[in-house]
């Protein structure tokens, strides 16, 4: 028998705040990728669209992928698959409403028919390339059709949990497959990575039920006021028991927003949502039922500037005016980073005269992420050799990987891996001895990954401190023959600052005839005096560093 | 008897997300102002400084001011003295502690001599001007020598809260002095202004000494480590108990950050902070102990780009290296908008390998604010005729209204003021039929008010999308002498676009020509012929929209 080949595990994304998941799993000379996800921008990405995993590395080795699998159908799952695919292509495979999703989203772009999808049921194993036997476990979480991975490779067995959460009474399909979860423990698993999102809250997560169950109370104690729930489109289950407690409260629902149309749709058509017939209308047609007959489903429950619901609260949507006659709930809870602008969209609603039930007052939401018991649980019935936390901040796998140590695994079995390590494994050894390229790519625009550090660094400093340009048109024996013209953006405003203009103008003049005899007429000389100059009389004068652009024209 | 005149409220700040509290309050030809505090800005307020209240009204009826009273010392309440007083110059009224951080603040702009400071004892009662008997009450808070205000005055009693919490085991001082609020509802309370911070959290606010358990409990099984402990530097109470705990554990505190600094001389001068001696050593002299004998008391506990809590995780603070002898404690909650900053240190400071304890996971901080059944015990105590709920965005002030009618106020008699909004009082009547100028006005470096929405609007243009400049120079009958040139920052990385530059020169060349026919000349024309042509074709090419500013010179 020849020696066995070690398993590579390279992680090119979830492991940091960013999000994007994709793993790479690797054997000989075949490579199974987990996940193709976006990110949104940090605050630090001016002018950012979206962010998309760093996959030089799979494309230098795009001969030997074997195929995409999908755990689920959220966009930091799926959603680089548009982007990355322009170099890499592959077979996805993935559950129905998975793959119904993907398909929507390479429709909007023209790709549809450029991207070969495999449909898997939740229970079935797909052979994938010559060495992945890739076997799909039921899982709860706060999408439909979303599942753990079972890959059975001739080095062992990995478990990769996806997103999950354990909902014992679950709005649609069954409850997490614990038992196939203890019967891959007890015959052996190499490595369990698991969803490290809400290890920092004990207990358990409620299930998703409790909240339908507040609506129904909701919704009967609403009198006469509309009810608008605001919720993640994604949540399919959310959007089924909005439409049960409507259906039970004899209210129409009416849907707002793209993302949330579109969730809609594609639910619906593939039996995920159930809406007895004549249960939803067009937002357009809400003006001919009264208030209390009606549920507007909507997104923005993140206070995103452009969403229907912001939209609605600060008086810019085309069918709903919010009032006094409104009720209005968000369904979700603010992702680390959104919690301002959900409090501004909150704050408007209520100036509107809106009554609005929240989060922190109500238990009108629950996480589709497993809590600390939950993770305690899988890693009891997984009992993994390796434990690989992914899918949250570093703090989390920290505190993830700290968790794994007290349900049993070996400390130095643990790994905290960063983006691009690669962890080679076998029965007996565990190492990381080297990485491949990994990281972040900007899109924005069609620019995918044209601007860098260097373009978002002007960015910040245009953005935080404005612009002056000075303008001179010089002869060839560096005479000023015309100018210097003076132009600011984002400095101050120009009409009340006429003088300071004025004055400018002179230090420019100044700079030029300074540059031209120590430079010897040369413009770089010339340029730089006209910046330092311009710059330190601004900033004694106001105390801001603009960005100073000199601009020689010769004639 | 002549008619007794109505009391007026005026709130100028202290009602919004931004925070900035001042009050007016003004009867017949006299103001008091209440508070004079600074805000810090928001998101989408690109290179602001910090953001200070309209005080236009003030300014012009500043010959009527008494006096400004200040409740705490908290920079939402003093902090913007220093910019209101170069128009506004009436005594100052505050406790020591209070007055201690104004007199600092003052002095960092050389303007200590010219604000006249007026020290006052909880318990007491100031007359000012000739209708203000301003009775100055002790409270609980998260910083020393926070008082509540009883205004006494001819139209009757105001009780103006401050920022409070009831602790019964207060670190330093009295527990707040609920018999006096008491006393003052049982002769007859005109009106309450009271904080509305915490009004979504239900029961009561721990006592600050449970965080001197939590920190003795740490403390005392650190082993080895080095602690450094992150916390707002206004809080003397949370410094005092840091103190304690290393004395007891037999460790030295060094202090790193300027304003942790700055408040432990003064709290230390003033007898706020008791210190005993030989325990706090300089940050320089770290190296000369083991890290078992050493506590670094540091600011930066929300997340400040440059505090030094954030440096030291960055590995950017002179002193202060991280490493696994580490243990850092977050001893602090992320102010709404601080999350995500907050998140990325700890992060940072998890790999580096330190030990980090924050509140999500351990009782290391407690709120300086009312908690529901606190607010209702005041408002049970105080039994005002009118309410007026103050200190929080709309949403908490709209619940806190609920509060007061839940505790018996008449719902006629609630009001939910607008900033500006002048709210006039008599015993028997209460009504909001004017207003005054209100609003915020942004501090950039040394202007103030001197950025606008439109300056920001560039700002966020610049900030997000980039730039590009067109330059051509033309002669006096619009031939092209030189140019087209193309300069951009923030678009896209030039070395790597040369081409797209060039065809941007041929598109601005050809505008040149079309504005030159079209507009027998006129440079608005050319200029707007090179604008839209260069927009359209930029976003034909990338999708992305950035400012375009065309440049003539003429020779």
């Amino acid at each position: 028998m020849t020696k066995k080949q070690k398993l590579k595990i390279i992680p090119l994304g979830g492991l940091d705040e960013i999000g994007k998941n994709l793993t790479v799993v690797e054997y000989e000379d075949e490579i199974l990728m987990i996940d193709c996800g976006l990110a949104f921008p940090g605050e630090d990405m001016l002018g950012i669209d979206l962010v998309i995993p760093d996959t030089s590395y799979l494309v230098r080795n795009r001969d030997k992928i074997a195929g995409l699998v999908l755990t689920h159908g959220h966009e930091d799952h799926i959603g680089a698959v548009p982007y990355v695919f322009r170099n890499i292509n592959v077979p996805v495979y993935g559950t129905r409403m998975t793959l119904g999703l993907l398909e929507h989203k390479l429709k909007e772009r023209g790709m549809v028919n450029d991207v070969a999808r495999i449909t898997v049921k939740p229970g079935t194993i797909k052979k994938i390339g010559r060495h992945f036997k890739v076997e799909f476990i039921n899982v709860n979480h706060s999408i439909a059709g979303a599942v753990a991975l079972a890959i059975h490779t001739p080095a062992g067995v990995l478990v990769h949990t996806g997103d999950f959460k354990i909902d014992c009474t679950p709005i649609n399909g069954d409850m997490i497959n614990l038992t196939r979860f203890g019967d891959l423990g007890k015959a052996g698993v190499l490595a369990l990575l698991s969803d490290s999102t809400n290890v920092e809250r004990p207990g358990y997560t409620m299930s998703e039920r409790t909240v339908g169950e507040r609506f129904d109370e909701i919704f009967a104690k609403s009198g006469d006021k509309r009810i608008i729930v605001a919720s993640f489109a994604s949540n399919v289950h959310r959007i089924q028991q909005i439409i049960n407690s409507a259906v039970r409260n004899k209210r129409k629902v009416a849907v707002s927003g793209r993302s949330m149309l579109t969730i809609v749709d594609v639910a619906a058509e593939l039996g995920y949502l159930h809406v007895p017939k004549g249960t939803i209308i067009d937002i357009e047609d809400i003006n001919r039922y009264k208030p209390h007959q009606l549920v507007i489903v909507t997104t923005g429950s993140q206070g995103e500037p452009m969403s229907a619901l912001t939209r609605m609260a600060f008086s810019d949507h085309k069918m709903v005016e919010i009032g006094s006659g409104d009720l209005v709930i968000l369904s979700a809870n603010p992702i680390p980073g959104n919690e301002k602008a959900v409090s501004g969209v909150i704050n408007e609603l209520f100036k509107k005269g809106a009554e609005v039930i929240y989060e922190s007052l109500a238990e009108v939401h629950v996480s589709g992420h497993a809590c600390r018991e939950e993770l305690k649980l899988i890693l009891g019935l997984v009992k993994p050799k390796y434990f690989i936390p992914v899918h949250g901040e570093h703090r989390h796998l920290m505190r993830h990987a700290s968790l794994g140590v007290q349900m049993g695994v070996k400390p130095k079995n643990v790994f905290v891996l960063g983006l691009g390590d690669v962890l080679e494994l076998s029965a007996d050894t565990a190492i990381v001895n080297s990485s491949v390229p990994a990281g972040q790519v900007l899109v924005d625009g069609y620019g995918i990954g044209d601007v860098g550090n260097i373009v978002l660094r002007d960015r910040k400093h245009l953005g935080e401190e404005g612009l002056i340009i000075a303008v001179v048109t010089l002869s060839n024996t560096r005479e000023i023959l015309c100018g210097p013209d003076i132009i600011s953006r984002g400095f101050v405003y120009v009409r009340e600052s006429e003088d300071l203009i004025e004055e400018m103008k002179d230090v420019v003049s100044d700079a030029v005839l300074a540059g031209r005899s120590t430079g010897n007429g040369d413009w770089n000389a010339i340029k730089t005096s006209m910046r330092n100059s311009l710059s330190d009389f601004i900033f004694e004068k106001t105390k801001r560093k603009p960005m100073i652009l000199p601009v020689i024209m010769e004639v």
